[in-house]
C-alpha cells in the first residue's frame, strides 16, 4: 500500500451525483464538509458541475492525474472505469460500488476481471462493496456515511461498513474521536494487514481497532502483526467464535473462515488483544489511548463504599490481575490518618463520608507504594461526596504518577456527570459501573505482557533431521497411493527426527514375527498392520505381553483370524511387533493444519481418554520458541502430573519439550503432512518413548 | 415482617433535625417530598418543630403510636430510643445509625442488647447502619439519599447503601422506575430473605434484584426463595465470588461468606439467576419487567447488517440458546419477498437498504414461525434506514406476538436517539450493543427452564437406613475421641445404607487375617488400618492381589514392618483385610458441608487423579430429587464413560444415582457427619462397588 491511501493529493469520484440521497452525492458532500485541501475531480457525463464542482465525463478527461479515485458506479461500469484509471495513472481505487463475491459467483468472476484491470496497472484497490474511509488529521472523508467524527488517536478497521456507520454515530454520544477509519469490504485486494500497517506507521494513531470475520492471509497477518503490536496495542473484535456464527460469517462476505482456536492462538502468538464484545473493543482503546500501560499485575482499589469494592476485588481475580499488597509503611499512614473503620488494606474503603481530601490522600499513598502496578477508583454519590473535586484530586495525582494507570467508576448519574466528564476529557478512562474499569486494566496488563523483552537468548537449536528417510517413506506412501503411513512407517518419520519411537518392525508371517521378536527383546506387543483399521483393539487385532517364540506365532496367527472374522474384506499389510515399554505418564503430541495459520501443534494427557479429557493446550508450529513450549505445557493438567503427583517423581519435561519441538520441525519441514498423532508418548523419569505415531499426508 | 414495613401508617424520626445536610434532616424532607400520606412524628427534644411539623421530646410524647420509628441519633442513644419504642406500641424500627457489628467486637456487643430490646417487645428493625427503604406506590421515601426514582415494577434489595445511593442516580439517566427499595445494612434482623418474600407479596413488583454479601440464613433463603420464584424472577448480584473478594466482605459488615460454590447451587436449587455484573442485573430486570418468559432457547436474529447478526449468532451459543430453525413456508415467504442479496435463514439480514417496510416484513415472519421462541433485531444507522418508523412495527408486531419476548439493539447514537426512546417507552428491551441484548434473552431462558413443572412423579423412595448400626459406630468412634472413620467403620456406615462396599474386615494378628481372607476368598488386598495415615501406599501400608494365606501372613508382617519403619511413633489398629474387585469405571461420590447451605454432594471422576481432573459436579443434599442427580451426573466428563465410550458396555448409572442418593440421605440424617468420600466406587455393567470410604465427623 503506498502512504497515500489516506492522504491522496487528489481525488477523483467516479459515479459523482447531484442528488442528495444518492452515494455518488453523499461522497463529494463529505469530501467537501471534511475540509479536504486535496484536490476533487466529481465525473459524471451527465453533469457539468457538481456541488459547486466542475464535473468531468470521464477519468481521462480530468486535466491532472488524480491519485485516487473513489467509485460509486454501478458495478457493470466498473471495469471500464478502471481500465481509464490504469491508463490515467491513478494509484489507489476505493470502491463503494456492490455486487460482486458477495453475490455468488458471478460476482466473484467480476470480481476476479476487477483485480486483473488494477494488477495490470498497479492500482491498489480499497473494497468492493466497503463504505470508503476517512482521516480526521489530513482531513478526508471519503465514505458515504453521515457525520464526521472529531480527531482522536484510535485507528478503527471495519470488515462490516454497518457497523462502521453505527460506530460512527455512537461515537458522537460517547464522545470518541478517531485517527483514521477504513472499510474493507470484501478485501479483494488490501485488507486487514495493510491497514493495520499503514495505521501502525501514522504518528496519530495510538491504538489500532479491528473488527474482522476472518484474515485474508494467515502468515502476512501473523508476520506484519507481531512487529506492528511491539510498538502499538492492536485490539480485534473477530466474530464467527461459534460453530452457528461461522455459518453467517461465511454466507456474509463469503469468508472462508479459519478455525476459532487458530485465530486464538495465532493473535495470542502476534500479541493482539482480542475482545469478546464491541464495549470491550472500545473500553480496552480509551485506556489505552489515554493511560500508560502498567508494570505489572498488582491493582489498588480505592472506594468510598464497600460493596463497589468487593465486587472490583472479585473482577480484579476472574480476569487475571492480583490485588496489591501494600507496603508497611503505606499501611501505617493509611491507619493514622483514615477514620478507624476505614478499610486501610487493599481495597481501600475512605467510608460514605471521605471528601475529596480523603480520596487525594488514599490515591496518593497506594499510587507511591511500589507493590502498585495501577489504580482504580470507585465513587458512589453519597451525602457528602465531592465528585468534581474529587475528580480534580484524581487528575493531578494521574499526572504526578504518570507511570501508573489510573481509571475510574463513577457510579451515578446527574450527581457524578460533572466530575466525570471532567476525568474523560482529562485522559482518565470513567466508566459507570466497576467491572469494566477492571477490565480496562487488565487488557493493558495483558498487553504488557506481551511487550515484554523476551528471555535472554535460549540455546541453539542444532538439530539435524535426516530428511532423506523422511521423503523415502512418503515417497513409498505415495506410490501406493495411500493417505495414511503405516504405524512402522509413522515411526520411521519421527525416528528420523530424532523421536525415540518403540521399536517397531512389520512381519509378514509368523516365523518373520517371532525372528523380529527375538531380535528385539520380550515382552512384545503384535498389533495389526493396516491404514484401513482405525481401532485395531475393537476388532481383536491387538495382543500385548507376549513373551515366548511360540507366543508370537500364535498370536499373529490369532490376530489374522479376529481380522478376517470381523472385517473380511480388509487385507492387512501384516503384523507390526512393537518392544512392549514400561508404562510412563500417557502424554499426546499432535498437529493439525489450519487453513489460514497453517500447522498447529497440540500437547496434553494422551492415552484413549483424550477426547474425553481435552487437556491439550495449542500452539503455531512455525517458529515455535522454547518460550512458548514451556508455556503450553504449563496450561495444562498434564503438567502437574509431570511435576510429580502425589509423591511420584517428576518425569523428563525437557525430553517432552523437545517431543514437541521436533514434532513442529516435522510439520513445517513438510506441508504435504495434514496430521500428526503421537499418542501416547510415555514421558519417563529420564526420556521419553513414543508408542503409536499416526501420521496422514494430504 | 409485617406487611406494613413499606406503607406504614405513621412514622416517627428519632433524631429529626432541622439542619440540613444532616441526616435526621434528610429523611424527614424526603418522607414529605415523596408525598407520604401518614403521619410523621420528628423526635428531637430540643426543637419545637422541623420542616413545618410538630416536633416532639421523645417517642413517649407522641399522642398517638407510631408504627415505624426510624432512628437517626448516635448510635450510643439507641438502646434507650429503643425501650421508648416498645413501651409505645411501636412495631418496626428501622435503623440508619451506625456504630454496630461492622466497628468490630464492641459494636457487636451493642447490636446483640438492641436485637434483645427489639424482641422483648416484638420489634422488627431494618438495619442498623443501613440506609432506609422507599415504596413508590405508598408512597414512602425512608431514606437519607437524595432524589426518589420513578414507579416501576422492580424492587431492588441491597446489602450496600451507598451503591443503592449509586443506583438511584444512575436510574435517572438510564430512565429505570422502582416499586420498592430495601437497604439491609447489617442485617441484624430483617435480612434479604424477608425483604425478598414482602416483594414478592407486592403486586407493584414484578422482578426483584439483590445486591448480596452473604445470605443470613441460608434454611430460610432456601425454603422461601424456592416459592417466590415460582412466580417472579429473582436476580440475584452476590459478590466475594474470589478468595480476596471474601475477605473483603468479611472485613466489610463482617459478614461471614459461604463457599461460591455453595451458592451457585444453591441459587439453582431455588430458582435464583445470578448476575456477574451490575449491568448484567439491571439488563434483566429490564427484560422481565417488559417481555414476556419465552418458551424454549430458539432464538431469530433480524437485522440490517451481516457483521452485527454473527456477533449476535456467536452471543446466542456462547449464552447457551440456539439459533432458530425456520419453517419451510417462512423461508420461501422471506426468499420471495426479501432481496436476493438478503439472508433469508436466521439471521436474517434484511440489508443496509432496508426501510421499516421490509424490517417489519421479515419480524412477523419470524415471529410468526413456530420454530421461534424469542427475537431479537439488530438496526445499525445506514443511509436510508428509519429508526423511528422501524421502532413503530417493532412495538405493533410485538403486541401483536405478546407470547414471544422481543429485544433490540439500536447500535449508534443521537441517528437512532428517537427511535430507541420510543422502544423503550413501549416495553422494547433496547440495548447500544447487541450482546447484552443476547444476554438478556438467554436469562429470561434459564428463568423460564427453572418454572417448567416438574416431571411427572418420580418413583416412591421406600429405602429405610439401619440407623443403629451407624449410631452404634459413631459412639465407637467419639468413645475413641476420633473424628476419623477406620476404613472398616465407615464401610460399616455406608452398608448400612445399603451401599455395597467392597467385603472389608480389621484383623489384628496375622493369623486371623488369613482366617478372614479365606473367609471372603482370594485374592485380598491388605491395607494398614489407621486413621493417621492419609496415604497408605507412600509408606507401605497396602498389598494387593493376595492369594494364599500364606500370603496373607507374610503380607500382614511386611506391612506392619514398613509402617513402623516410615513412621515409628504410629501405632496402627490392625490391618485390614478387602476383597479385591474387578475393575470398573472409577467414580467419586464425596459429601462437604457448606456453613450456610449444608451439606453439599458432589460426583465426577474418581481415582487418585480427582483433584486434578476437577470432573465434579455439586448439588445440596437435603431433598435432592432424581432429576437433579441425573443432572449432576451428565453434567461430568465422567456420564460420557458412563454411557461407554469408544465401544465400551455402558455401565449401571441407575445404581450410582442410588449411591448419591444414599450418600445424600446419610449426610442429612446425621448432620455430625462433615465429610464423605467414596473414592472410588467402581460402576459395572450391573452394580457398584464402594472400594474406599472417608468419613470425617465434626
Amino acid at each position: 500500500m503506498t502512504n497515500s491511501l489516506t492522504s491522496p493529493a487528489s481525488i477523483a469520484v467516479v459515479g459523482a451525483s447531484k442528488t442528495p440521497g444518492k452515494i455518488g452525492y453523499s461522497v463529494v458532500n463529505n469530501l467537501i464538509q471534511s475540509g479536504y485541501k486535496g484536490k476533487i475531480y466529481p465525473v459524471n457525463p451527465k453533469e457539468k458541475e457538481i456541488l459547486g464542482l466542475p464535473s468531468f465525463a470521464s477519468v481521462a478527461a480530468i486535466p491532472e492525474s488524480a491519485e485516487t479515485a473513489i467509485f460509486a458506479v454501478p458495478a457493470k461500469k466498473v471495469l471500464e472505469a478502471a481500465a481509464e484509471c490504469g491508463q490515467k495513472g491513478v494509484k489507489n481505487l476505493v470502491v463503494l460500488t456492490a455486487g460482486f463475491k458477495e453475490m455468488g459467483r458471478e460476482g466473484l468472476e467480476l470480481e476476479k476481471k476487477f483485480m486483473s484491470i488494477c494488477r495490470e496497472y498497479g492500482m491498489r484497490m480499497l473494497g468492493p462493496n466497503c463504505v470508503g474511509f476517512l482521516d480526521t488529521h489530513t482531513p478526508v472523508n471519503a465514505t458515504f456515511l453521515k457525520g464526521f467524527p472529531g480527531q482522536g488517536e484510535i485507528a478503527f478497521i471495519s470488515q462490516s461498513g454497518a457497523m462502521l456507520a453505527a460506530i460512527l454515530d455512537w461515537s458522537q454520544t460517547a464522545g470518541i474521536g478517531y485517527s483514521k477509519i477504513y472499510s474493507l469490504g470484501n478485501k479483494a485486494d488490501l485488507n486487514e494487514v495493510d491497514c493495520i500497517a499503514e495505521a501502525a506507521a501514522d504518528p496519530n494513531t495510538k491504538v489500532i481497532l479491528c473488527y474482522i470475520e476472518d484474515v485474508a492471509c494467515g502468515p502476512d497477518f501473523l508476520r506484519v502483526v507481531s512487529e506492528v503490536t511491539k510498538k502499538k496495542p492492536v485490539v480485534i473484535l473477530k466474530s464467527g467464535t461459534s460453530q452457528a456464527g461461522a455459518q453467517a460469517a461465511s454466507s456474509h462476505t463469503g469468508a472462508l473462515a479459519g478455525s476459532d482456536l487458530a485465530y486464538n492462538i495465532a493473535f495470542k502468538r502476534c500479541g493482539v488483544l482480542r475482545a469478546y464484545s464491541m464495549s470491550e473493543l472500545f473500553d480496552l482503546a480509551i485506556a489505552f489511548v489515554n493511560q500508560p500501560v502498567p508494570k505489572g499485575k498488582k491493582v489498588a482499589i480505592v472506594t468510598n463504599s464497600g460493596g463497589p469494592g468487593i465486587i472490583a476485588t472479585d473482577k480484579v481475580e476472574a480476569n487475571g490481575l492480583a490485588m496489591a499488597r501494600f507496603e508497611k509503611e503505606t499501611i501505617e499512614d493509611l491507619r493514622l490518618n483514615l477514620p478507624p473503620e476505614a478499610g486501610i488494606y487493599n481495597p481501600v474503603d475512605v467510608l460514605g463520608d471521605a471528601k475529596a481530601d480523603r480520596f487525594k490522600f488514599a490515591l496518593e499513598k497506594v499510587l507511591s507504594d511500589q507493590n502498585v502496578d495501577s489504580v482504580a477508583v470507585l465513587l458512589c454519590p453519597v451525602a457528602v461526596t465531592q465528585p468534581l473535586e474529587t475528580a480534580r484530586a484524581v487528575i493531578e495525582l494521574n499526572q504526578a504518577y504518570p507511570a501508573k494507570p489510573l481509571v475510574a467508576a463513577y457510579m451515578g448519574g446527574p450527581a457524578l456527570a460533572e466530575g466525570a466528564k471532567l476525568l474523560s476529557q482529562n485522559g482518565i478512562p470513567c466508566f459507570t459501573m466497576p467491572e469494566p474499569a477492571i477490565a480496562a486494566l487488565a487488557g493493558m496488563s495483558t498487553y504488557a505482557g506481551f511487550i515484554e523483552p523476551a528471555p535472554a537468548a535460549e540455546k541453539k537449536n542444532d538439530f539435524k533431521p535426516d530428511l532423506k528417510t523422511v521423503k523415502a517413506v512418503f515417497y513409498d506412501v505415495k506410490r501406493d497411493h495411500r493417505l495414511v503411513l503405516l504405524g512402522s512407517e509413522a515411526a520411521e518419520v519421527i525416528d528420523a527426527y530424532g523421536i525415540t519411537a518403540a521399536a517397531t518392525s512389520l512381519s509378514q508371517s509368523p516365523d518373520e514375527a517371532a525372528a523380529m521378536a527375538d531380535k528385539m527383546g520380550y515382552p512384545v506387543v503384535l498389533k495389526v498392520a493396516s491404514p484401513k483399521i482405525l481401532h485395531k483393539t475393537d476388532v481383536g487385532g491387538v495382543k500385548i505381553g507376549v513373551s515366548t517364540p511360540e507366543q508370537v506365532k500364535s498370536a499373529y496367527v490369532g490376530i489374522m483370524e479376529n481380522v478376517h472374522r470381523y472385517l473380511p474384506k480388509v487385507v492387512p499389510h501384516g503384523v507390526e511387533i512393537q518392544k512392549m515399554l514400561p508404562k510412563g505418564i500417557e502424554l499426546i503430541v499432535g498437529m493439525s493444519r489450519d487453513v489460514q495459520f497453517g500447522p498447529m501443534i497440540g500437547f496434553g494427557l494422551g492415552g484413549i481418554y483424550v477426547n474425553l479429557l481435552k487437556d491439550v493446550s495449542f500452539r503455531l508450529a512455525h517458529n515455535i520458541s522454547p518460550g512458548e513450549i514451556s508455556e503450553m505445557i504449563a496450561e495444562t493438567k498434564a503438567y502437574t502430573m509431570m511435576k510429580g503427583y502425589r509423591g511420584d517423581k517428576p518425569v523428563d519435561i525437557d525430553a517432552v519439550s523437545e517431543v514437541i519441538r521436533r514434532v513442529a520441525m516435522l510439520a513445517v519441514d513438510f506441508p504435504e503432512i495434514m496430521e500428526i498423532d503421537v499418542n501416547p508418548v510415555f514421558a519417563y523419569e529420564k526420556g521419553v518413548a513414543a508408542l503409536d505415531v499416526k501420521i496422514t499426508l494430504s
